[in-house]
């Protein structure tokens, strides 16, 4: 993407739903150009945001079978006419440059499927930004007219809070697991999951899926009901991915959820919170931006680095300092 | 801590090894208020940075056993007459309000050893701050003399690569596990980690962790070469924290690892290269804390907070406005 981009015409082939166009302008919403970041800017406002998908947020961690679980699911929802776009956030391939979506492979059939679109994580080397691109990236899907945007993350830490904060609802996917295993969750995914799939409820694993999802409804009583959960939710169920098990089912519940978050107002509100939370972050990411574009300030920055680097100044001196300066 | 701080008293008690003064001075750099946060710079910057612990981050989910780990480990170096402090790092917590060093009583042991100090984390809501804090509680442990300071974290996503942007050498401890579940570790955790500790090896498990210690091994060797490295690590051992097998020596590797290092200038350029990654994130954090200060521009925000809430402006271009008038 060297040469200009005409952000109208992006604009408009993303409206129409153009895969190719809405891939495009997701590689500007990643770029870290400061030129492609004001035509990321401008192509956003154009678009516009008064179209609105079903965000859902899924996690687990690797070896669960999100990828199954996708295709089932994408797939269940593509032959119901649905649209569907695929996304993914992974935070620790800041340092690895690796991506959890990044063998399209895995989601063989889905990847074929003309409703869906899938994405690869994007493999940018600053902390934070990921998601923050990934939150773009949501909204050009919803602005190219996808009906659901699925944002996979990885792990039991940081990135789930912050993929909540881009989703409606969130899908937390575990394995089979023995009773003692139950505090390989933490509190604060628990809280996070409006539905807990125990996967691979099929075969030998069965019997064991059961009884993993009993420990779990048992434990999600045990939690204080939230103010955006009808009676029943969160909720556990057993699923298989592979032998498209229970994938209905999680469904139905999802759009229950939905509804109900839609009737008593929940939906707008929880939106609103949001993209409030995103503001806060899109200021403080500009600010540093705008230090960093002013020679004389970077030039200050740089000794005063050299200071902190040499253990002259503590960081937070040295930032103090620079920060007086602007 | 209502009353005004006697920085220069605080400073004395903590430079003194006094543990109430440490855990006084740590609360300070923790907490949110902006008079408080210019005491904890004063304080920080009356310490200064002459004195070097070994700052040692130690990841692994829940269930490894990692608390028991702890204590195994912190035992071994107070007996030797090392001054051992420990820290967490938990960002789940920014939700749940959870902690997980929070019940001390789980290492009971070493938090009555009088040269060793366990600090539960914090509880901030504040994403991002919960690690800076962190990382300022870890320099005033060393002021305080401490030879050891044992950074724990949980998770296998971002809170790891902070941790290790404040830690020398990088522990991560795992259970005996399957073949399949050797996918269960992030690629950006196998980079991090200087050893791999497969904890449990004792009794019935004591074979699996063999075969599990073997397969890391296996993979580690498939991993290019860190410039940080010398010969034999990365390296994956057993261990049994419950029957302290091992424990002994993971330190002489540990030890063998830093003299290695220093010896080859990489603790220095190590060091120095985080103290500019702090620098940056203090910057980042400080224009922000000063942007919420002037109520011109709080009011601004707010304004353009309401139009982002209401979807009448993207977060990006709402936060364009406020930056554009600071």
């Amino acid at each position: 993407m060297t040469k200009p981009v005409d952000i109208a015409a992006l604009a408009t082939g993303v409206a129409a739903g153009d895969r190719r166009a809405l891939a495009r302008a997701i590689t500007l919403v990643e770029s870290g150009r400061s030129d492609h970041r004001a035509q990321a800017m401008a192509l956003l406002d154009t678009l516009g945001t008064s179209r609105q998908a079903l965000r859902i947020g899924l996690s687990g961690t690797p070896g669960v079978g999100k990828s199954t679980f996708i295709e089932s699911f994408g797939l269940m929802l593509t032959a119901r006419g649905l649209r569907v776009a695929v996304l993914a956030v992974d935070p620790s391939s800041a340092r690895s440059g690796g991506s959890i979506l990044g063998d399209k492979t895995r989601m063989d059939l889905l990847a074929r499927e003309p409703l869906a679109f899938i994405r690869p994580s994007p493999s940018q080397t600053q902390l934070g930004g990921v998601a923050r691109r990934t939150r773009e990236a949501v909204a050009l899907c919803e602005a190219a007219g996808y009906d659901i945007v699925l944002i996979e993350t990885v792990g039991v830490g940081q990135s789930e809070t912050v993929v909540a904060q881009m989703a409606d609802v969130f899908l937390l996917l575990l394995a089979p697991a023995g009773g003692d295993e139950l505090q390989g969750v933490k509190r604060g995914i628990m809280e996070i999951a409006d539905l807990i799939l125990i996967n691979k409820a099929d075969g030998d694993l069965k019997p064991q899926a059961m009884r993993t999802c009993a420990d779990y409804a048992g434990a999600l009583r045990l939690l204080r009901k939230r103010s955006q959960d009808p009676d029943g939710f969160p909720k556990a169920m057993t699923v298989s991915a592979l032998e498209t098990i229970g994938i209905t089912a999680a469904w139905d519940d999802i759009q229950t959820l939905v509804a109900w978050r839609r009737e008593n107002n929940l939906w707008e509100t929880t939106r609103a919170d949001q993209a409030r939370y995103w503001f806060a972050q899109e200021v403080q990411a500009q600010l540093l931006a705008r230090l960093t574009a002013d020679p004389d300030l970077q030039a200050r920055m740089t000794r005063l680095e050299q200071d902190v680097a040499a253990g002259r100044k503590t960081p937070a001196a040295a930032a103090a300092e620079v920060v007086a300066k602007t």
